[in-house]
């Protein structure tokens, strides 16, 4: 079977609708999806960034949010972002409870709802009650919380963030085919078609 | 009638494929479309950039050759870049022809003529012999090569830059619909629905 990895991250405005499209668009073209949480804050400090390019270049950060307004718009989903004060929130704790839902098959839920936390009701998602608010329905908060904090999910994400600086991934979102990359959510279409047309046997 | 205007810069890689594709599609689409060469260097300068982002972040770079090749692999187009060396080409001189040709109407051809001989044949685009081969067939080579060096071309580039800048267009290619910018080559039928929903009628 075909397979289509999701690179995201959990701060990210783009990763936001992305991740709500790219379930349903791998379902229907036979391609098995991996989602794949991680960190862009330690890839941009690679870089000699110290925070998002949307900060960083204001003209890109204005773009951005009128580019985000068009494509929610078109997606049906809400969005309402404010790029003063702390943006882009800070996102491990979330990143770390992806992982574990990654594992246990929820994380599509867990992460539908912590966007809609973000962007459309502009929650700090570095707050536990956010996260409890993203996992209600859908894991046991006080366990997965719990988990989240130990050792082996911290470097699981440890882990997870440096196979995407070893497969060249620099933004998100990212899909990965193989070891093709495909930047940007208005590349999964093409990531698709190539897991489509380069599948094993 | 619809307008769209497709802001492109001689040296960038993708507005390579995004040129040969622009004029087809509007023509399709109903749109008017406005050809508009400018040069990214003065606006990367103002973000404080000495060379192109691919230079800068060598991991983009590398993501950017191996998109190309998949993007111009689809599009039927040579492609064939070393980013070693003096990389972006120097691309004032194609600016100001360009927008020569945008006057006189023969611009399409010129571009794709340019592009051809920059990416495909790997020409330095900023030698003469290069922008006479483009312009073959195309425009009296003499008479454009002497209008292009007038200080009345040049004003009109300087003006050009001006307005991407005003615009908020700080990337290439940039389809822009009224006062609605769109990043990125994939982004030219997002742009085309832009301009066909909201045109004035």
């Amino acid at each position: 079977m075909p397979k289509l990895e999701f690179w995201f991250e959990y701060a990210s405005s783009y990763s936001y609708p992305a991740a709500y499209a790219v379930a349903d668009a791998c379902e229907e073209a036979g391609v098995e999806l991996v989602w794949k949480p991680f960190l862009l804050g330690p890839i941009f400090a690679s870089q000699g960034w110290k925070t998002s390019p949307f900060n960083l270049y204001p003209v890109k950060g204005q773009y951005m949010i009128r580019d985000m307004e068009r494509i929610c718009a078109k997606a049906g989903l809400p969005f309402q972002l404010s790029t003063d004060g702390d943006w882009p929130q800070f996102s491990v704790a979330a990143a770390r409870i992806g992982l574990i839902g990654a594992k246990e098959g929820w994380i599509r839920a867990f992460t539908e709802n912590l966007y809609r936390l973000e962007f459309a009701d502009n929650l700090d998602i570095s707050k536990e009650a956010t996260l409890r608010a993203a996992l209600e329905g859908v894991a046991e908060a006080d366990r997965v919380i719990s988990e989240s904090r130990s050792r082996e999910t911290k470097n699981a994400l440890k882990a997870q963030v440096d196979e995407a600086m070893s497969a060249g991934i620099f933004g998100a979102p990212t899909y990965r085919v193989g070891t093709e990359i495909f930047w940007g959510g208005d590349r999964l279409n093409d990531a698709i078609e190539w897991a489509v047309e380069h599948a094993e046997p």
